[in-house]
């Protein structure tokens, strides 16, 4: 706010975007299958009105048609093997998806629900019995599927879920049952209408013995009609995503063959042995999960791109909406000439173009490892936590974004023609599920904490709080992986002890070395609040619930260090240039706006003098100047269908 | 995030909040008007259900007809003089319409649209020939008008309305016509279907000179078709606010009697004379606009209501839904248990009070000056500011609150039967009409530069930078009211210089002195950049733009202190009690949580030690630790009406 009024630069030349170079850029190596969906949402763009228009019914077997058609274009089924009709790239099918977010939403959590959670539940706890069973007809979208994980009393702890299976050695069958109405399966895509098969998540209890929870291939349907003993009803109208049938289930003795159990990680023998060749039951339950974090991946790649459209539709609509006269001329200004709109929507410009980049990485990751490229263990626990990570920030970010531009709308950024309407009620589930935010952050922490111990996967947050307790403080520091690379915490200065106080406040040096600190410090202050209240003789859950915000914000800054250096290193890597040069302008507003937003902190740590934080905050306005000649260009090499901003009031 | 886990409180004896006697405090001098209201929100409870069972028609009918039902309790017409049918109260009346934001939120703008807008139109800005022609059956319902002000090429700068109204004095009659579509009237609540009557902002032109913006009265429907000359089309569905027929009007040369003028402030003479007591048309349109004001006030305090909805439901949620296991114990832990929990929702029900003790203020001052009571000059520019910064600052918590709280609900927040859903969709617009927010707080911010100089009203932002830069900074500081009543900024800190690094974190003196210190610094600091950007001579456009975001904060940190002010204020005065406690303890969080989110600022000018920073968050968290007991009981008091809560999934 001490912001003094910047000299016009001086010896700067703003660049010029070269749009089409930078799309091939921001696309990368999927650019063919991202124009496949970009054609594919032009050709059915009508669904937009459809969403406006048609009544629930309709629009869901609309939905249902697109997607199926969609499917025939080989869109939808790119991560399956190429021997069942897909595509075989993992990789792929997550840009496929992130491009999909451009459109309707509904298409996309249909999709989402039908190939990844259902689909992707099949392919990855499933064996080929399974696979040749269903993977043919699901990727083409002739056998429809849902996900019943989730119960009414139990989101985000699934472990403790209450739907039993119990295995009948008599008749070989394994007999389902939803106990209270708490265990019934609740919100669950495709169940109110579409599904045949459920995979449902159920405590597998064998001659008496609980064994945790297993997945199981449950016919929900048969020619169209509920399966007996079971029970589904409609969950209704919801805030948005209406194209998607969401319901209940609830299971009462239904019985299915001992061949129903998706058999990868364990089994149980005709006798009733059960069988696994991980011992940990915990351990167990994450690794059957883990495969399953392609859904996380994909939900915050969406997220991310449907931010962009929002963006797109209010940096067009400043750039001609004119709203009082700034000088005595005949004309009034534009809104992205006002220094708060620059301030408003800008950082955030820059923000996506950085989860951009950092979703780059985690679905080279998520490739790398489903492909076999580099799948060690340590490996799947680093794509574990960038995936939820990256969910929670990309999530989040989407929530603040559309709802900042619909603002910078105004009145015509309300109605329902206009895109907001749809994108505001659409994404706000996002941010809770695929795991709710506040929960993956606390599994980013937890990794962060126990420095992905082999035990790490295993834990709950009282196992962690015991464990991280049972360490000294500096063991928790070495085992964070930052520290591997840097030795002391004095060394995140690459100019010694004080050289953050007078390094260049655009040195990328400086942007990584601030956050970078940032995360240690608060990663060793973490374990030391654990430490001392579990010395103080609290109980670990209650000292897990007064640091609780400490560790959330361990992850946060964690994650947004790992955000910037992919941002870096994608700037660093490409030739000079303009593009260089504008993506450089963005990498730092983006940094510098990380830094400012957190300035107490740093300030409170003494890794920012008072002086030095104001310098900050009048470089954020200058960049932001520098930025907005620029930004319709930055927009448009997103390459967002046309259509898909559908905002005639706004955009023309 | 240094926050070290306290020892439990010693000596504090947790208070036992009485909630019918805290109820009767919240309801104050209109708790009779209040329950009258939440008599005919639960009568009318079905609405909730309609505004998502019914289609688009069935809906705006619907709450048509509630509108009048309600209209004839008494309840909506509360605000014109008892001659009339009314109850002659304007403080009455806001107090029912913030009532009625605990149910449907289209029933609400309905309201405001045909008593606020079009019914305070008719009533302040016209003369007795108006009241008596429409007011008796306004206030019934049975003649249903609306507001046409906004037009689509300009919402914030409706001094540039394109309408035009040309005296033909030949006829007798003003000729109004639309010019090209920026000019049609556009977002007009009442407009698409129900409207026999609009009053029309248009510039007035007599014998070829234009006076500036004036309200006419215009048939637009008769015997239920749209006049002649007039053309009406549907804004169709919104975002939210769907039982509201907003639509938009174009005129082509519609004749209106000379009578249609609604003439308190300017007159034309039979002959094609204009004449009006005010001669500056500036002030005179500012005139004009500040008859409304009402509906600031009435859509802040609404948008406070509405929170309040949400924070009931998650606070309740949070009482019951149990996640995870805390310790090794059976069960697993209540959500508001969790200190995240705590810090996710409490700050925002200790500023949802503050908000309802500054709404308390704004009603207060709004009832005395349309009341006669002190209808100075002066007092209608200080309510016309504190109106505008309460509506910024109470809608823009709604949004924010609705969001979290939604998040804290998880899935089921998501179902439309939770609602959550029409929630956020129907406050949505709240943040931008009615003014929109950031034009709301510049305004707030000119009368603050200025010192509400008599030509304050009358100024523009280019004025406004050309007037500041004629004064001494110190002139500035001098004309700020705060600046009255505390000699210098060095006697806000009434322990002298250094007492701010030593006062008790929990004194209320403290408290108060930190965000007087924050305005006045703030308010010279931008007053300094406006004058020396026009030294540098630049145009004062550019320099507004510059220094926007700084006059921006220097608005927000003004309306903030009001807020504290008004929460202390009312703590104070209560008698020793448990009641008194609870709410001293809810002013603290409130208090603190506004300087720690702006703890950056404190620290960077100088007021604000590191060591000192950290502390307050650490009591923080120790203060939500002690409303925790209390929150159910602090939710209760607000007396929603449990119907309205209609969250089958959240609050059983």
């Amino acid at each position: 706010m001490s912001t003094e009024i910047a000299p016009p630069p001086s010896g700067y030349v703003q660049p010029v975007v070269d749009v089409p170079a930078l799309t091939g850029l921001l696309d990368g190596e999927y650019a063919a299958v991202r124009d496949l969906v970009r054609t594919n949402l032009t050709t059915y763009a009508s669904v937009l009105d459809d969403a406006e228009e048609l009544g629930l019914d309709e629009y869901r077997e609309r939905v249902r048609t697109l997607v199926v058609e969609m499917a025939a274009t080989g869109q939808t089924g790119m991560g399956f093997p190429e021997e069942y009709g897909g595509g075989g790239s993992v990789g792929a099918s997550i840009a496929a998806f992130e491009t999909l977010a451009f459109g309707d939403l509904s298409v996309l959590v249909k999709v989402g629900v039908q190939f990844g959670l259902f689909g992707g539940a099949i392919l990855q706890l499933g064996t080929r019995r399974h696979h040749d069973a269903y993977l043919p007809d699901l990727i083409t979208g002739k056998l429809m599927g849902c996900f019943a994980m989730t119960e009414t009393g139990h989101g985000s702890n699934v472990q403790a879920l209450g739907t039993v299976a119990t295995y009948d050695a008599d008749s070989r069958e394994f007999v389902l049952t939803t106990g209270d109405d708490q265990a019934r399966k609740d919100y669950i895509g495709n169940a109110a209408r579409h599904a045949e098969l459920a995979v449902v998540f159920a405590q597998l209890e064998v001659g008496g013995t609980s064994h945790g929870v297993h997945a199981f291939v449950v016919p929900v349907r048969i020619d169209g009609e509920v399966a007996p003993g079971v029970r589904i009803e409609d969950d209704g109208r919801k805030m948005g995503l209406n194209g998607v049938d969401n319901g209940r289930i609830w299971f009462d003795g239904v019985r299915v063959p001992r061949e129903a159990l998706l058999d990868k990680f364990a089994d149980v023998t005709p006798e009733g042995v059960y069988e696994s060749a991980i011992e940990n039951p915990d351990r167990r339950f994450f690794t059957m999960l883990g495969t399953l974090v392609q859904g996380r991946v994909s939900v915050g790649g969406g997220a991310i791109n449907a931010a962009k459209v929002a963006l797109a539709i209010a940096t067009k609509y400043a750039e001609r909406r004119r709203q009082f006269k700034a000088d005595s001329d005949a004309q009034e200004q534009v809104l992205l000439d006002y220094g708060l709109h620059q301030r408003r929507l800008l950082p955030l410009l820059a923000r996506t173009y950085a989860l951009h980049f950092a979703q780059d990485v985690v679905r080279t990751q998520l490739h790398e490892v489903f492909s076999g490229i580099k799948d060690d263990e340590q490996s799947r626990r680093e794509l574990e936590s960038r995936a939820a990570g990256t969910k929670a920030l990309g999530t989040w970010h989407a929530t603040r974004v559309i709802q900042e531009c619909r603002e910078a709308c105004g009145g015509a950024g309300y109605l329902a023609v206009n895109r907001f309407a749809a994108l505001k009620a659409d994404s706000d589930i996002f941010t809770t599920f695929e795991g709710d935010n506040h929960v993956l952050l606390q599994l980013v922490a937890k990794g962060l904490l126990t420095g992905y111990a082999s035990e790490f996967g295993d834990m709950d947050q009282l196992d962690m709080v015991r464990f991280v307790t049972g360490l000294a403080v500096e063991t928790v520091i070495e085992k964070t992986s930052a520290h591997k690379l840097l030795e002391r915490v004095r060394d995140l200065l690459p100019g010694g002890d004080e050289w953050d106080q007078e390094a260049g406040l655009l040195d990328s040096e400086y942007h990584l070395a601030m956050l970078r600190f940032r995360e240690e410090h608060m990663l060793a202050g973490a374990a030391r609040r654990l430490k001392r209240g579990m010395d103080g003789k609290a109980s670990p859950g209650a000292v897990f619930s007064q640091v609780q915000d400490h560790v959330i914000a361990v992850a946060d800054a964690h994650v947004e260090r790992l955000v910037l250096e992919a941002f870096v290193d994608k700037v660093r890597a490409l030739p000079d240039g303009d593009n260089k040069v504008a993506l450089g302008l963005l990498c730092d507003l983006f940094a510098l706006t990380t830094i400012e937003s957190d300035r107490a902190w740093f300030m409170e740590h003494g890794r920012l003098s008072a002086q030095r934080s104001k310098a900050i905050s009048r470089e954020v306005n200058d960049l932001c100047r520098k930025v907005r000649p620029l930004a319709a260009d930055l927009v448009d090499a997103w390459g967002i269908p046309p259509e898909m901003l559908r905002a005639p009031d706004l955009v023309g």
